[in-house]
């Protein structure tokens, strides 16, 4: 993932009813990886002495590198049942491990382990209740007061105490829950975030996306419907038994449209929607209202940036040709995927290291022509300034860019991590777009307006979609005060 | 420490009022290792933008190991006041990371830290009630049970709030709890473990021993009283300023005595008397009770098992002298400190590696001599057996072994951790001594008698000592049955 | 790297003249990380105390695994000049640490490190010779020879002794040498493998590849000739100042043709040609020859198997669409670039776990569809197989599979690591591409002949290439029984 | 071992004639980590597919730390003979990993491993001249020379080759080599370190010290002679298999006195008596020469500071006793064993932490008495004036330091490692043993005198000992300009 990309909070993946169920967590926590790289956990549920016994095993690190030996999957997690999480790390709290989910908790019905893909809206006042109510709390996680709301309702069954939490906490939120025989998957009303159910033989998985069902070779059913609670028994085997439960009738359908653009990986299926289809179709928006051509009628070269955008400039070209422009879709940029952690030292930093390490121009593809660069979005524009010198010096005759979605210009309270809304480009030069271009050093630059963005949706109605980040209205009620260090002192 | 001896679940260590109190928890930690070498934590207390903020650095391993850069303490750790723990670990939960000390929460006061030497017996039922109210519990820990009653406490003022939950504990427990910026330090009813209050400068520590104190050149002032609660507030300089509160009225002494006989350090002062001076008492009660000739009347002589021994086995000889029989201390064991985690392979079980890696003989001092060897207490008697044989294998003359504690029967409840009941040496041999020395193959062996020990005891009533391994004499109620897998499912 | 494709031994770099050479040597290592991705290593040449010091550091893992702190590259390694190496490990020694490159040892003229990329074909009958005259050999490396030549030369010149080595050596090597205050670089005379001379300001730069100037923003200036050995003096400012030695006047070109078709990265240029000019040319020829039509005159999907097959998967759709076959270029495939180390467990095997973790379909665009996969080689087959089942599962009308080279039939003797003959699918099959197209699972399967092969060959003489690997014809003597194992007793 | 305490460079062994050769050697080098303990490793040979093969595993730790997997014994390092090395690390070399013995080299013979203990005298001359004639050098020590010499050797058997290199080098060493299949130990003419054969049921152990047999519950034979190379073949079963060279006619022993004092551990043998045996002689010529009387006629107490100076405490007191001076052995200072590498952080260096760390004062037994602190030597001095000052601390009467060696005046070139000339604390004050005694803080300062020290050399002749350390008279011609770095560019 590109540094300056906003970054997603979670993956969540569960599996129910099957032996070694974390050997199919790992494989779907890999597919995952794109939606949290700092730290990575897995939980089974097993019986040992005709006891429920759960087995952990988290840290810090990419999923390869916490799951570092095939024994943790095979033995130290075996069991019926697993749920897993990739997560995007807090800031350097000296104990952020802490922090790794899934979180595990005993309470009077037994284990309970919680992953959680999202950001509530209404967890600080949550929080407050419990805590003067005597609950402690270990983190300054979200997922934490999910499970207090869980240990004090005052139902009698599992699955009411759990509904009984989640018709309290507002905000975005694709939960997977494991207890002692049980994997419970629920999403919230708006549907932020995607949550998808598929099968393998006979037993069922739940995940962010559904390549974590495609590595597993396993079958994609349907979406967890947004409002909805799954329940899937130790014994489940058919569809028929899994129990759905109904979190709220007041359904208001909100999908996050940064996950089309940008996190999902396209060869998912969210939202019902294929994401390189709308992928493609912001490629063809784009073209349609943002061309490019030649001054001199040669043939203009479209390249992206690998790898996010190679959908859109793959569908920005097919529709340049339509529209008669004589065009061709190259690769002109190099992609380096062994980067690692790598360091850029002080003198290093002028010379534009940073995007060299990444990416390189492949020159006679450049040289002399013009060049359309299709981007999904811009976030602080410093990688871009970058790759434009970067693509200048193999001496094109034009660099365009143009970008498959609007700008950014507010923060997401819905489980998105963008950097402060001072270091948004876009606020950054109040929205003027020939200073953006400027800055860049681009010859021209154009975004979708929303409205446009809005056509690429292909199978969705407009307002079905949050578009905060592009447009400030949000969809719920956000406490801009939410600065989270408030109430977290450690 | 000797794998065969029985292992002490932790020390505990706390500063308030200093600059870098890390580095002085750290010192203290190391002095404290024999207490519980397999996890260690420091967590101290600093105010950033006029909040406070809890910094935690916690690991498995020895002290030196898991703060193995002097950043952690100098910078990570910074702040006016810090508590450690070392513990002995917990058996082998995949996430035992989690039951490393000290606990650290946030509730409505703010943070707490809680750092407990010892064990409860009534957290089982205790911790029913809790999660039957709602509690969720994160490790198995009594001391997670302990944060629990404080956050529930209904009363306004904290120190009322720790008041409160230390009424509702019973065993024994030593407790270090740091909140934001108070050093609250606690001892049972029954000061079962020790714990003192010590002073450098301005700044005021706490440490289960003195040889904590010395360490940091603090000087000794007092016990904490068993049943006192102590409360060390940010600004505290003089000990008047040290507020004193009492837990209960019902103040029954019941110190461990084997403290005294093997877990404490010689070098440190606890419930009142120097370590050195018991142990050396143990062993001239020992020499008077329990002497050796040799039968031709040549000189005998004495050596002990190092380094653990080494007192007992000076106090011995001088005793023989006195009672005119023709002794010498010889060092006749040498011990090997670099043993590190060492594998005994399986071809070598046979060949006493165990013991040949740690101890070798010294044979000119032994060869042809009468030996007495001192040891402080046999638990499963297997490496005593071993070493009885390696000291054969020097062509002594004949070999009697002396122990300066009674033999062990039962097991502890206050936070001794001993092998099951079965395999104790003395149940093994149903306490018949003489079985017991030709499975260990000396010439003679005899213990000391528990009335016998409390000779030893000098400045303490006999009835204010815990003897129940001894004796089997609980000062307490214990449930039997407080297996704690029963209510620990992860 | 794909698992199943041939694996370069080595990438080498080299910079004069610069302050923290370092730096920019670890750039270029990242670059050419693709060359070898087992173990890695750089030495400087320092002034301390006015003698030369030569300053280390290797280790086993990527670049950016082994330089883990950016203190090592600023200070540990200081000095004003560096060279480094990436390897491809050897078999599992147990010491196999000896062998990571640079090699750095003390001889008559001081310091001497050394680099290698290559394979020496007279190395065994040379340390026969040397282990003869008693020189003894502390690693299985063909470097270490080299090593003993320059150190055992009678010539009083270090250039002249370096000549003498490398005249003594036959096979393919490009080496990069440091002494104490010059920079060496050579090439063997047939030019197997690629090696560039590049500028930054005033220092000077040599590597495998031109992308490791890319990323360091030097010039490239030209390639180091085949039998040419350079010399870079510590003040050498200006291309004058390097000079020139023949290494041979026998010089018979023989590039790897493998360098174009798989082990270079697209975006550098060797032999004279961008690689991406010539994997676009393989492509086109590759439609040329083996063209494929869709039954129904339906548009066929041109896909390649990233990122490997991205530019020849452009070059054969331009080239369709040319001819009038009515095409478009895809992206049918999803490659996950966070693998790492990945377990595939003995019960996933069955289920293309291995491909389904590194690749995902695109289902939308390849279902119904008559799809092209182009990839640029088969060496086992084994992950191709996987590959078309999972192609197959997204339903595809047909797929047809075209290889923009021949079959890989012999073994490399000139530094590329193909397995054994046996396992090479070609083998397998006795050729009989029918019988690899059913074993593959592909509606039809046509590779590139070495005639036409020879016809992408742009700007080349076809007598300059080593096609061995296809044609079996080997352009020096090999010795066939040069069983490595074979002298290699530790 | 005392921070402040020569380091020994190295401790060897070497055992033939076993299965899991590597086992006994592990066991053996935790035997011998006293003698070194910054780098230890282990080379077995086996044979595979009828070829020997030299299995190697080193690292830098200590023996439990480097063989931290029993595989590492049982598997990796399988065969039927093996030779193990522990060592005193070289100054920061960047790549010092290079440096851990034993070093593996193949030549003509087959394979080769060396482990070294000593230091050459003409290592400097051999490596130039070897150097001239075209010889390669990978690391800066004396035993790459060894290395080059044997394989240099006209001679055409093996033992020749060894033999010839022996008689070039002259200074200090006692060599454990490892061929395909036999076994050599080889100690220098003057005889200055220790080496000794030992006997396991078939097979044969040769160790720097007789510990190292003991651990293994081996049998001690005797010593290799000095001038003396012995050759344990494959097959060797009986004392008589084992063939004996003579390196030497020239034998003239200089057993190196401070192996005795402080070097050996007190249950070894070596030079053919007991240590302890002469550790507690030179304790009891101390009291008789320097004792000390409490002016009132009270018992005066003897503490050692432990572990190095307990016997010669014990010789101490029981001399004093015989002398008619009332005085007791005692424990005054305890030791702590959990060290590790601990930080001594800039804050606390005045406050004594780095000796508090260490050791603590059992007070009750110093409070008031007249204390005689017995030490083996002084180096620095530096931890000796910490000591003192802990111990008044405790408030004695009056403390009167013994050192049962004289001043140590000179570097010593045969092994041991000393701080510089001007760093030795009897340098500093030129000897004026008055302001040594001022500095240290104490009441009153001996040591013993050279002829006082010959006293307690029972069974020795005078002249066969070494005492350059403490004369200045060194036995062998040395080069005072050796300064290892002249040579060392890397």
């Amino acid at each position: 993932m590109n540094r300056d990309k906003p970054k997603c909070h979670c993956g969540v993946f569960g599996i129910q009813g099957i032996e070694k169920p974390a050997i199919y967590t790992y494989y779907g926590l890999h597919a995952l990886q794109h939606r949290g790289q700092e730290a990575t956990g897995i939980v089974s549920s097993s019986i040992k002495n005709t006891k429920y016994l759960f087995n952990i095993h988290k840290g810090i690190g990419l999923v390869s590198d916490v799951f570092n030996k095939p024994e943790i999957l095979s033995k130290d997690l075996e069991g019926f049942a697993a749920i897993g999480h990739n997560r995007y790390s807090t800031t350097g709290a000296s104990d952020s491990r802490k922090n790794i989910q899934p979180f595990v908790v005993n309470y009077r019905m037994g284990n309970l382990a919680v992953a959680h893909n999202g950001n509530l809206t209404n967890a600080k006042i949550l929080r407050e209740e419990l805590v003067k109510e005597g609950a402690i709390f270990q983190t300054t996680s979200d997922t934490e007061v999910i499970l207090h709301l869980i240990a004090r309702s005052k139902k009698e069954k599992q699955e009411d105490q759990i509904l009984d939490a989640l018709r309290k906490i507002e905000g975005a939120y694709c939960l997977v829950i494991l207890t002692n025989d049980k994997l419970f998957a629920a999403r919230d009303p708006h549907g932020f975030r995607p949550l998808s159910l598929g099968k393998l033989n006979g037993s069922f998985l739940v995940a962010s996306e559904t390549c974590a069902f495609d590595v597993n070779g396993a079958e994609f059913i349907r979406d967890i419907k947004p409002g909805e609670m799954i329940e899937i028994g130790k014994d489940a085997k058919e569809i028929d038994d899994i129990i759905s439960y109904s979190i709220s009738d007041d359904i208001n359908l909100k999908h996050c449209i940064f996950e089309f653009i940008y996190f999902s990986r396209p060869d998912s299926k969210i939202f019902g929607t294929n994401v390189d289809k709308i992928r493609r179709k912001l490629g063809k928006v784009l073209a349609t209202y943002h061309p490019v051509y030649d001054p001199e009628g040669e043939k203009v070269i479209v390249i992206s940036v690998p790898d996010s955008s190679n959908t859109a400039a793959i569908g920005y070209q097919n529709q340049l040709e339509k529209m008669g422009i004589n065009s061709k879709l190259e690769i002109g940029l190099i992609r380096s995927h062994y980067i690692g952690r790598t360091f850029i030292l002080p003198e290093q930093t002028k010379r534009e290291v940073g995007v060299r390490i990444k990416f390189n121009t492949v020159k006679g593809v450049l040289e002399g022509r013009t060049v359309i660069l299709i981007d999904d979005s811009i976030v602080r524009g410093t990688t871009s300034k970058q790759l434009v010198k970067l693509i200048r010096e193999a001496n094109p005759k034009a660099v365009h860019l143009r970008i498959s979605s609007p700008p950014i210009v507010s923060p997401c309270f819905y489980g998105m991590d963008f950097p402060s809304k001072e270091e948004l480009i876009a606020n950054k030069f109040n929205g003027n777009i020939e200073e953006i271009r400027k800055y860049l050093g681009v010859d021209s630059l154009e975004y979708l307006t929303i409205p446009e963005m809005m056509e690429a949706m292909v199978d969705h109605e407009r307002e079905h979609f949050c578009t905060a980040c592009f447009s400030g209205k949000y969809p719920t009620k956000v406490d801009f005060n939410t600065v989270k260090e408030e109430y977290e002192p450690y």
